[in-house]
């Protein structure tokens, strides 16, 4: 029906032929493209992308919408507004650096280690042919799409951890070193094809590229920051500050938890033929194993330990089970996913208090997710996958992790040099939203 | 780009051939592979698998945001939990128990009535070559990962109407029963070929076999457990209980909504004939219709019999028209899909008063949407379906609904015998967040 | 597996021959069919439609959650109520009368302006055989139901600017003439091969005739009906009336920006060649590009005008920037995707005070965001797409505004004057959801 827009300019044409050298080319390549049978997997492929693209875009609203839920209500406004600009900013760094950073091909500025610098991605003209097309690959638009995504939740992750006293301008600008800079450094020595990669360092969807990365300048910002105020007693009694709306964290596991899908499912990176589209469909039943594994067990553990199940745990343990998996999601069994994703419940559980004791305020615990998790993922791949060792793993997570932490620390250092990076006493106290923002989120409901 | 990973890995083999069989054996899988023409089908409905299974999962998110809303702010925590365990749950005993339980194949334990007992499901192995695959079928891993998510909705159904006085563990130990057991035989019965599907019993997607079932197990539970304390007044009055949050009741039922395109859709079971595809087109477009009908429905309705529209009713209605269209979202028009599904609307605002009259408290109201909707839905289905009766869809309703009900019963008094599943009468007035998990969902906001 | 199923039933045709012929020819139409070689295109167009129609879809959910997050607590169960409401009325309507209004092919009752009246939308038969199939385009039904989903956010585009004061009744009559009858056939001009597409307009997926008309409906509504009580003084200021629950505005916006890879990237209309599905990815990357230019534009520019960044402006600056690259999401380069959609959050931050200082009250800034932005993206066509003319878009904007908003508001004006359109000052005050509804959205939170 609507094909009737696309035929009447070229009914148009026939008027105006000197304004129709675009679409005649089209034509043409059309004419000459190949079958459905030969474009089939390019065409499947390009969908994997896409659809996996927008799964782990949804990503970035599950991880707003847990840090609202996992903030106090004072500081609401300026969480949801550090999401949705890191996800912008994100969008733009990566198009205007990161892009060709990560997939430097030939042009390597450090062989292995540092891509092409300052060359803004460029997608596909218009109607490509067929003859143009990487047909046993994808659309370049949609990997750029798919990969994009990977890009912002590495600083999604960041945001969490450092709510409730960090001013947005320092953060959005370490937001612009990460998404433009640190993860497409780190994650080209992988995925484009460095060193790590030549090594057989082994991280599918990227348990370590992505999510302990994404820790790393967590933890190096946690640090620098400190805890927020009342945290900690001055007696060393750790202060719980529980979140405003669990309802909302709730839905913002559950939202993580279907763009995991994406993340891991859209990372088999082929979906043409018969054994591309069968593993993603073991890694979508693998990674959903490995959630449901990380939530019982948190919740057992929790029941065990306090003698009452605590929700966030749960919550965050079917993170946890997500994260783990997502360094090799294909190759285990439903069995192996099962025992990987419960020990990264596990891992949540027991660490938490951990950072508590170290006086490492995570406010919404995605050191022990995202950081601790990524690594164990990342460390388990061996047992499951054929040409991987442990050794490279670790030398891969060790290095990762190493790059990160300090370039991280000392963007944060210089930032706090520069221009602060945290808020007064007194506007913590005041809260965020109404010190930084002028704008509370709740403002008719009355805090107890 | 990315492919630069996976290329690096096949060029380490050259160095590392020992450590390569699993690559080898793919590589000449697929050299040996059959062209795009052969396989597209299969490519076709396991994607159709993934992402039906995907939008199926994302309704365990809107079954926990509508209960959420439906309960009072000092229940919320604890629902909130129980939806995130309950899916969890589904995943790991429908992997170690349902699936071969419902698809026994030839491995019937009593034939056509119980499947294959403790047999974990198995997933494909990675990097499956065409000649292994079912080409006039699917991934089994998709496969999987579909009906999976089929039977955490049965036990999602259940929640809600239990909500706001059931223990947490007694709750979850059903769940374990549901989904690991009473759930896959009477589901076997027809999708896996069992007795019912012998008798001719149409269920397309599930109106009785998830809906309906989901409903009497919640009905057993209800009856066991008995209503609020303070919802049925001693002078025969009954008192509303109001929901704490109607926005995130609307948005679950918009997420419910959304998923049922790939409930009812998905259940086409394939995708890769011009038939398959467009009969996926009809079904979109038929679930849709039900739905607007049954929430106009509900909206009309209500305003005529109490002056006021009411919002939870038209959600319900909304939801009720879902569950109508799905025994049968196929072969209606456009405006049997309507009809159908404004009955289902009808029946949400007539039975809802009259299980208070029954003093059956359902807190969300899924009796009235899941069980009586959904058997409304079974028995339509010959008004347009060939080859099907009015007399053998009320056998299969009857059989499942006695089944189902009768064995939740029991386990709801083993239950109760055994471990108690009410909280106290002073945990309730508490609410169960404090009581049971001891962190409340709003802790900020001061009760009104 | 669930083949079982399908299969049963055949089998019981042959003890049942004279039921079984709607199945008889379908296997029939299925032995005759075309390789998948030549029905591959069909199969993905129509899925393009599908996927791009749930999402579109989900879109409701986020107008819903916007609306339901700036408006005042006391006026969320009516916006949830409208919202449902409207979706549901435009599902009815557009099959009633909508589809074939806007899509009259060969029967237009008015050549190029008006199309085929009350002729109710027929999808294709169940089991269609590939030879009675568009094999060249789509399932008929696939396209109705993603060109439904345009039809019913051009009316959640109206129910924002209105809220706060507006009756339920008279609001969903005007969603039954919008849906029924001003969009069809102001966008068959367009899209159903009217004289606005003979004359050259463009507007790929509806800048104009979804978003600006949407806001062309607002605009007379919010004229006829007036401000809310106590925005404007009578000594002339601007009285901020502050959202009550940003984080569910920022949820909805996130769910717009993700049901708008459907609403862009289906309405390439086509995705079974190289070109076609290699355009869906870059109108993807574009989509997402200018989403993110205008919500950082929007965080610039505040914190440079208001010396602190406006959360609602940054959401609406997003927002405006998906509305301003839907005229023309394909041929722009990133970089123009980045200007256009930059130069729509400068308009959303520009012309929200204006339209305080004209006194037109827009509860959530629907008329910046989708009217002007709206006219902006359609106007910035010609700087990228060949063929086009700012002439012809001047042109079409105009006739479409025009028509648009002198057909609104003579409808306002009647359903004025015949039932009335405002709530009395005393239930505005009180807020809707007691007065009119009898059920508040959160009755437990006592208010600020």
């Amino acid at each position: 029906m609507k094909t009737l827009q696309k035929l009447a300019p070229l009914a148009a044409l026939l008027v105006l032929p000197t304004l129709g050298f675009a679409q005649d080319a089209t034509e043409a390549a059309e004419a000459a493209a190949p079958g459905f049978d030969e474009i089939g997997p390019y065409i499947m492929t390009t969908l994997l992308f896409l659809v996996g693209g927008f799964l782990v875009m949804w990503m970035a609203a599950g991880f707003a919408m847990l840090e609202a839920g996992l903030v106090r209500s004072k500081n609401v406004t300026m969480q949801c507004a550090k999401n949705i600009a890191l996800f912008s900013i994100a969008g733009i760094m990566y198009w205007f650096v990161g892009f060709n950073l990560m997939y430097p091909g030939d042009g390597w500025t450090v062989a292995g280690y540092v891509g092409t610098l300052f060359s803004p991605a460029v997608l596909e003209p218009v109607g490509l042919g067929a003859a143009d097309a990487s047909l046993d690959y994808a659309s370049v638009g949609s990997d750029f799409f798919f990969q994009l995504m990977f890009c912002a939740t590495t600083a999604s992750i960041v945001s969490g951890t450092l709510a409730e006293r960090i001013k947005l301008w320092p953060f959005l600008i370490f937001v612009v070193v990460l998404t433009g800079f640190i993860y497409p450094i780190e994650a080209s020595w992988q995925w484009g094809g460095g060193w790590l990669s030549e090594m057989g360092f082994s991280d599918f969807a990227g348990s370590t590229l992505v999510h302990a990365a994404g820790g790393f300048a967590a933890l190096a910002g946690a640090l620098v920051l400190g805890p927020r105020i009342g945290k900690y007693s001055k007696d060393g009694r750790v202060m719980p500050i529980p979140g405003s709306n669990l309802a909302l964290a709730t839905l913002g596991t559950f939202i993580l938890w279907l763009g995991w899908f994406g993340f891991n499912g859209g990372s088999q990176l082929a979906a043409g033929t018969v054994g591309d589209i069968t593993d993603v469909s073991r890694i979508f039943a693998n990674t959903n194993m490995a959630a449901a594994a990380g939530a019982v067990t948190a919740l057992i553990l929790t029941q065990i330990m306090y003698k009452k199940p605590d929700l966030t745990m749960v919550l965050n343990g079917a993170l946890a089970g997500l994260v783990s998996i997502t360094a090799g999601p294909l190759d285990p069994t439903l069995f192996g996913a099962l025992w990987i994703g419960a020990i990264g419940g596990i891992i949540v559980v027991v660490t938490v208090p951990m950072l508590d004791k170290m006086k490492i305020d995570d406010v919404v615990g995605a050191i022990p997710v995202h950081l601790l998790a990524g690594i164990w993922g990342t460390i388990a791949v061996p047992f499951y996958t054929e040409g991987t060792s442990f050794v490279t793993q670790i030398i891969g997570v060790v290095s990762i992790g190493v790059f990160v932490f300090v370039v991280s620390i000392i963007v944060w250092i210089i930032l706090k040099a520069v221009m602060g990076i945290r808020v007064s006493e007194e506007d913590e106290i005041t809260g965020l939203d109404m010190a930084e923002m002028g704008m509370e989120a709740y403002p008719e409901f009355s805090k107890g």
